[in-house]
């Protein structure tokens, strides 16, 4: 059973402080929720996204062939069980997919923020979110759940706001970036600022960087799958091309890139994935604590989830998180997933996955033991 | 001990009828050699260089601090010993280092190719690596040795040459690109073809597509490093940045990678990465053969060597080609580094590089049994 036909809401507020002490207002978060909040307010779980998601996680949009991007997770009966639980997905600050970012009208000048958008941090996506969930009166939630980004803003939940959830399931994720994470970032960054259109973030009104942000996507899919997903996608397939043409596509893996960055940037926003992926590489997670400080009298109940095959957020992160967790006394579980799919795997191995987090947030839900620690 | 002043050289032929019918000429090859050619010929070794070497292997140029780019390796008592033998190290056909390239003068039209140079394969670039031997006078070299491309190099001189060549030294390599490989390249190709300044190729005139290829050149460097190797030389360090710069290079392996590729294009033509990363992804070692028809009646002893971390020509490859080479009955040795370096350990592993290319060639020289894989 599926979700049928949902709408993108929007809370909006006057003011933030951002954590580098800026103040940025108002502020719309662009959200969905799927599911009834009980009267106790107690079944209430908080999806975060990845770096090019949004809102629409589950469900359709009206008139649209396609569901939201987890909804073989969120529904009747799914690990996300619609009929238990209150699911509600937040969209991002700085994004471009309804929620306050750089491609937004700066009250100031009446045009868009462009490059006089604030930098913003993994921490101040999060604080928008707590203002999102206070609107919704929740107080505390039973689950704040993410895969890659939405790991890193459901680690910050742990850290920050500890007693207003009850556990956190950080899939395929890392408390801070390795230089090679970042360096990723950088080539992506770098070819959509070498893009002329891109014109230092200045592009509302004429043609925006999309070659640049192809580019960047192209980038960034190749760390999405693996060596194996690929050979098994796409092998040495040549595809057809013009005798005479030079630098074509000439095997299927190229025409594959091609094709999806161009259907990116129908999609996103350049200036958006500059300023999110420069989050994403400042985000530590414990930053200037020790995990004990970072971890004092935390309650919630930690599941971390890893994929064999993703070597751009490699297990041995989630291991790291893991031993974090522990090390401060958390009841934490691990569990790695033998997949091939690499850091895609979160969005792929539904099957495993929603075993993983049905049986994980009934135990949190009707509070019995969580086991600690097993291996798939 | 080093060699001293040395000069490149040039060796021009006519015409070569390339794999794809097309004829090409005249052509020039930039080589140097160094050390002396015995009586017999039988001590000359081919060093074969990676995407963007050049014929400039060891040895000074004069007025230049740095010596040439496999200098560790090639010299008196060194592993290539010049004492012993006669070293040349020859540039390809479609690079910009001294050979004939897309950036060369096309006689037809007296303006360089760009475009109209022709697609060119490893086969073409070891075709032309044959005249240039032929005209030396060596009838058959005692070793043919090179890393990544200088492996697939290597390898194309065994399945064509196989008399001419007594041993082949094939070093983080591969019998064929997988969708991966292919996929980082065209990542790069795209970066500079999203260049406007690339101009279809057409630049020789104007400004060059630096931009472009300067991203090209930071995804490849972060593919010949590893994770770990980028985490010890840069960790998280912070560069100093001005306050209120934004998309800056905040952490040291950006400003690293912003300037190694601000460099690269200094010294590389946009064309002649587009054609190389072309062959590269085009070269199949075995095409349209069985192993045992590509190396029947091969005499040639083969040592294949790879490094632990390497993951853009990842171990597995290299065991694919002992495989390959085992399976057509020819001697064969295998040896895997283990090394933090990934795939720029070819170039940085000088010690048990050194140990295993001095004695595998010592044997072969001198004609004893080289030993039947090892594993260090």
């Amino acid at each position: 059973m599926t979700i049928s036909i949902v709408q993108t809401k929007y809370f909006t507020f006057d003011e933030l402080t951002l954590e580098n002490g800026e103040a940025l207002g108002p502020i719309t978060i662009a959200y969905e929720t799927y599911g009834l909040l009980d009267a106790n307010r107690t079944n209430a779980i908080l999806i975060l996204h990845a770096l090019s998601g949004d809102a629409h996680a589950a469900g359709y949009h009206e008139g649209e062939k396609e569901p939201g991007w987890w909804d073989s997770l969120i529904g009747p009966g799914k690990a996300f069980d619609t009929d238990e639980y209150f699911v509600i997905c937040s969209n991002i600050l700085g994004g471009c997919k309804g929620s306050t970012g750089p491609a937004s009208i700066d009250p100031r000048s009446g045009k868009p923020y462009a490059l006089d958008f604030p930098l913003i941090t993994i921490g101040d996506m999060v604080n928008c979110q707590k203002r999102l969930i206070d609107s919704l009166g929740i107080d505390q939630l039973l689950s704040v759940v993410g895969g890659s980004m939405g790991g890193m803003q459901a680690l910050s939940w742990l850290v920050n706001y500890p007693t207003n959830i009850r556990s956190a399931i950080p899939i395929a994720t890392t408390v801070k970036h390795s230089p090679q994470q970042i360096a990723f970032n950088e080539a992506g960054r770098l070819a959509i600022m070498a893009d002329p259109n891109w014109n230092s973030g200045d592009y509302y009104k004429g043609n925006p960087p999309d070659k640049g942000l192809a580019v960047a996507r192209t980038i960034g899919h190749i760390t999405y799958m693996s060596d194996i997903s690929m050979a098994e996608k796409f092998g040495r397939q040549k595809k057809w091309s013009s005798p005479g043409e030079k630098f074509t596509a000439d095997f299927e893996v190229e025409g594959y890139l091609r094709y999806r960055g161009d259907n990116f940037v129908k999609r996103f926003d350049a200036n958006s994935y500059l300023y999110i992926t420069k989050a994403l590489d400042h985000f530590d997670g414990f930053a200037g604590k020790t995990v004990q400080e970072a971890f004092q009298n935390i309650q919630a109940k930690v599941m971390v989830i890893a994929f064999k095959s993703d070597w751009l957020y490699p297990p041995y992160q989630s291991q790291e998180i893991v031993k974090a967790c522990k090390m401060a006394g958390l009841q934490t579980s691990y569990c790695e997933v033998d997949s091939t799919y690499g850091h895609d795997a979160f969005l792929l191995e539904i099957e495993e996955e929603s075993h993983l987090i049905r049986h994980f947030l009934k135990k949190i839900y009707y509070d019995y033991e969580v086991s600690d620690g097993y291996n798939i």
